[in-house]
């Protein structure tokens, strides 16, 4: 039987280190990349490392950057009195899509799971109090994810910050476009709960 | 509007131009590779560009190998007088992987396809020839994908070399696990014409 050529089986070996890439769809993957230009591979190779080096988290807000103090952090005409934290980058970079929110960030680079072994201290806990005694913070935004981390999260957020800020927390409900017979009890309850006045 | 950091974008661009990556995934891939252990990042850069050096077609039957003649070609054991063709380098990797090919492969590195203005000339034809005419062959396995291009490889293939050698197509039927229900009606209908005794 013979196998693959050592250096492609490598190829398809890092592939599968990718999250959601299997055996078949690396081989797919590799011989796509061998068969593709070559500026093509030699830009792919290079922006992963290039995106490791530059890339890291602002020092105020934790957001990705490749700048010293990310884009939002030093954005003067960005609200400087709301502030919405968030578990991870990805998530700000979601809320920023909706183009609904002119405050500031602030990233916890995780969210509470005992399970994991995730408590406040490994979190960007310490580092929220020390923004909220300090800056011009009027209300502070719970937009952690709608899951079992995410509300312990908000719930232990909300118990440190309550008596130094306002604190909310995002909405929950139906999502729009989405069909109510296929929407789950907790997220209809939650809905029904939530109702508002038209 | 904030969008992702320079850096960011481009890893995100570049992961895009691979098959069946589009801009959720690769996002998703990104967010992985930032947060990847730097060996695993560096393993799958410089293995993208490893591949690229080391792999290439062997010169006598085009398939991969990283050595000067694919070790399928340069093996005493395997059976020098059965040819089995195929199209993609990939098809030689599926068959090998039944374990039941003893013989030699020619990799066409293409099928003939009008539409796409991929003509006999253009693909590893003549140098099939030359291996009918010079090698001791007496059996050429015509093994391209049971497709429209590859049936067309295949019959093309079949005039030009029947006064040379005996050649044979691969068996076409129902897939084995398969469920004769859902089975289109040509496979069918050649499963049945191609019946034999038990």
């Amino acid at each position: 039987m013979d196998d693959y050529p050592q250096a492609l089986e490598r190829l398809i070996d890092a592939l599968q280190t990718l999250p959601t890439v299997g055996p078949k769809s690396a081989a797919r993957l590799a011989f796509h990349i061998l068969q593709a230009p070559t500026s093509e591979v030699e830009a792919l190779a290079s922006s992963l490392l290039e995106t490791r080096e530059r890339i890291h988290p602002c020092p105020t807000c934790f957001h990705l950057t490749d700048l010293e103090i990310c884009s939002i952090c030093s954005d003067p005409r960005r609200d400087a009195t709301i502030l919405c934290v968030v578990g991870q980058p990805k998530d700000a970079f979601a809320i920023e899509r909706t183009r609904e929110f002119r405050g500031k960030y602030h990233i916890l680079q995780g969210l509470i799971n005992p399970i994991e072994g995730i408590t406040a201290e490994r979190l960007r806990v310490r580092e929220l109090h020390q923004r909220v005694r300090e800056e011009p913070i009027r209300e502070v935004i719970l937009a952690t994810d709608p899951t079992v981390s995410g509300e312990a999260t908000a719930l232990y957020l909300n118990r440190e910050l309550e008596d130094l800020v306002q604190v909310t927390r995002l909405a929950s409900g139906v999502a729009v476009g989405s069909d109510l017979e296929y929407t789950d009890e907790v997220t209809l309850g939650r809905a029904l709960r939530g109702r508002r006045a038209l």
